[in-house]
């Protein structure tokens, strides 16, 4: 209790020391997150529809979990990432921690709900204790986007489906090229063993090997050798495998080579895995867009067969210039153990999934449209009931009862006597195709203005039927388009 | 660090005396909240996407802030609630709370961006560490909807916007008859003054009147007069007048009535304000929902001027067989000086706003869904591709493919040999519509089988069409429906 006392103290002397009294405020939203405005916000709908889309056209449900865990689901799951939960305060109940990611809560759900099959997409925010990079759209707040098919199945016909989703998912967003990069952690780690690689060393290994993409071979070959204690001999091994890529003939080949399928099973049962997988591949034509890469590790420790990555071929600038490299923007596997780990029994329920990097998709996209001087939309208003003089503020209100009567999307000024000009300007701003312009002339004809707010073209229409010209107007200005 | 010692014996400890090893795992989210499953999350995108489009027809843009702030910034807005709030652990930055509503961010953020001028819908979740609920629908974590509009206007044209919004709400999601209760907290205020309320009893008092929608006023007069101090003559004074409900003739009773509006700038204001709002409710057909109505008070400080509160007629049960009441389901008001709190200038901008209680609407929704043992579709599937025989996975994937990219929904079995009788008995359970049977002597034939699940009957159609007959079949369907 003194403690506490003693940081009262120092909380109301520290007010007084910056000079400004005690109602001085810092007006900033917490380190490493943002708000959203409604320019960002309209992006974000169309990434999520787009996606929403390529998820429903596989039938997949969506569930949503509580944006905090007990504190003890999350521990042990993320080996040294553990540091970068967010705990709750104790204030005096249950501990708990922010989600790290959305596949833990997933695989918790299974175990609690004893649910044994399930395709499901869940798109929601993760919450991080890293250093934010905020120039390179890295935040402590994120959206994380994951589709996961959960079932004792046969194999390879979930996974390839996965990769199917990643396939259109990319297509319809219009990123550019991508290339899809496959391996198997069961032919990993029968390479690892053939080449002589200490069991227990397996784990770090690979995350040596998750490097390739971004480090030349030889910075991997001194880790491996001088940090985690390979000989060069075992490390050139795993070198010679590496760096290879290619499609089926390269799965053939390394089944003729002796050496690491003659003693190994893993090996060789990853590869003919990875052989089903590629035919599969070709059934739901994604044969030029997948490519069989030893060098793709996968950072996270729960995978247990195949895993995949998509990579941007194209280089794209970042919101502040930067060059985004060609980096991944989507990556998963099958993890057919985590679920067990939730299990009072221990029962495993296998799963495979992917997480989609919408975070990169939003960082490009944003790129883009700043580049092209695209202004989004942040609304759909389809008309603005305008007044050309003073006190048609009842008039106005009049239509505009109408027309949301009739399902369409409208609004007026708030004040009561706007300016003509002010109000044909807003719908420039905002992007409003039509103006309906009321006047005291026009009413007591019996008439209003439309105007298509672009051209400026004006055309008379009878009061009592603006609603129905307005949906005319809008659907034949569709049908255009 | 001694202490940090003995937590972890402690801890230790703990799991040992649990008699189930150090394993031991309890499966269950935090208390106050709960996993949405995918039938939930159906019912909640119905609900969304309803109340998103009045938004949208309202030309309203979208927003979104992290789910944490600063502590301080939480710190004095909530009185007396402030203990509900959840607050993040100190490990080492800064000092942060789960966001308690929407509004409070808002401020923040129009403020921080010194934004003066916004029409924002915000459907978000926010969270209390109130005692839950659960069988009434409390929980700790829950969504809240809120729609506001920020600026410098004329009189009352945004505020009834703000109730014709609330009316189309309501009616889209055909929960039944509603009413929509007004008043002024300047009639309020003025009300207390006229009767002899000291002012520094204004707010408190104004909590009394608060509970007279679920309390008789006897209860509620004798709260004034023992908790609260007030005389019996004053508490008469306003007994009086808080049972009053009415429409227009109402406010212009009360406007000759020299007791409440001689003396009182305030009631006289409060009054002409509303009969500026009930005006203009008439012109934006609101006049048979809207009823004036001197005893709401709403429980927030904040408000500064009109209030109002939504409440269903009907009286529904929810998901537990209670009878959810007459209860508020939406509610809001003025507040033109919360911003001002977050601006080092103090510059206000004024806001008006309501709040749909979408936690209170899915209760609702679930009852009588429960009642009618109505199953909810929780995915979109047009066709599911069967199979009649074995070893035709094959042709089902490249039938899917098809059917994919001709953006029709489909799935099909991840076993390689289902049972024709599971996967149409999977399409009954999921509500699928159509199911494509391929067999052996079919596709040698050059034919696939189209089944319309519920009524069984059959038609062939040629392989190289399926993906278009599907298409017509599901036009026709819902041309029908």
């Amino acid at each position: 209790e003194e403690v506490s006392h003693l940081l009262n103290l120092k909380a109301q002397l520290g007010t007084v020391e910056d000079g400004s009294g005690p109602h001085k405020l810092i007006l900033k939203t917490p380190k490493g997150t943002r708000d959203y405005g409604p320019s960002q916000m309209a992006i974000r709908a169309d990434v999520f529809n787009k996606i929403i889309s390529v998820f429903k056209r596989h039938g997949a449900e969506t569930i949503d979990t509580p944006i905090f865990e007990l504190k003890e689901v999350l521990t042990g799951k993320y080996g040294e990432d553990s540091k970068l939960i967010y705990d709750l305060a104790d204030q005096g109940g249950e501990i708990l921690s922010l989600r790290y990611d959305l596949t833990v809560p997933f695989a918790r759900y299974l175990a609690m709900n004893k649910i044994s099959n399930i395709k499901r997409y869940h798109m929601a925010k993760v919450y991080r204790r890293d250093n934010p990079a905020m120039m390179r759209g890295r935040y402590r707040e994120f959206y994380q986007c994951d589709f996961d098919i959960a079932g004792q199945y046969d194999p390879m016909i979930p996974d390839v489906e996965c990769v199917r989703v990643v396939s259109e998912i990319l297509t319809s967003l219009q990123l550019g090229d991508f290339l899809i990069k496959v391996n198997h952690r069961q032919l990993l780690d029968g390479l690892f063993e053939a080449c002589g690689v200490p069991p227990d060393k397996f784990r770090t290994i690979c995350s040596s090997v998750d490097k390739l993409d971004k480090s030349p071979w030889e910075e991997v070959h001194n880790e491996m050798v001088n940090e985690k204690g390979l000989s060069p001999a075992v490390a050139d091994c795993i070198g010679k495998y590496v760096r290879l890529s290619g499609k089926t003939e390269l799965v053939e080949q390394l089944l003729q080579d002796e050496m690491l399928v003659g003693q190994c099973k893993s090996a060789r049962d990853g590869l003919e895995a990875l052989r089903l997988f590629l035919k599969y591949c070709t059934l739901y034509g994604l044969q030029d867009q997948v490519s069989f890469d030893l060098s793709l590790a996968r950072g996270l420790d729960y995978y247990t067969g195949v895993i995949y990555e998509a990579v941007l071929l194209s280089d794209t600038k970042t919101e502040h210039g930067e060059s985004s490299g060609v980096g991944s923007i989507a990556g998963g596997g099958r993890y057919d153990n985590l679920v067990g780990m939730f299990d009072p029994k221990h029962k495993n329920v296998p799963c495979v999934g992917v997480s989609i990097g919408v975070e990169r998709v939003f960082s490009v996209l944003e790129a883009r449209l700043a580049s092209n001087k695209t202004k989004v939309r942040t609304t759909e208003v389809e008309v603005f009931v305008a007044s050309a003089q003073k006190n048609l503020l009842e008039d106005r209100m009049k239509l505009c009862k109408e027309l949301w009567d009739s399902n369409i999307k409208a609004e007026h000024s708030y004040k009561r006597n706007p300016k003509l000009l002010a109000q044909l300007q807003y719908c420039e701003e905002m992007g409003i195709p039509l103006a309906a312009i009321l006047g005291e002339s026009e009413l007591a004809r019996g008439i209003v203005k439309l105007r298509h707010v672009v051209t400026r073209h004006e055309i008379e229409v009878q009061r009592e039927n603006v609603a129905q010209a307005v949906r005319d107007l809008l659907t034949k200005a569709s049908g255009n388009s």
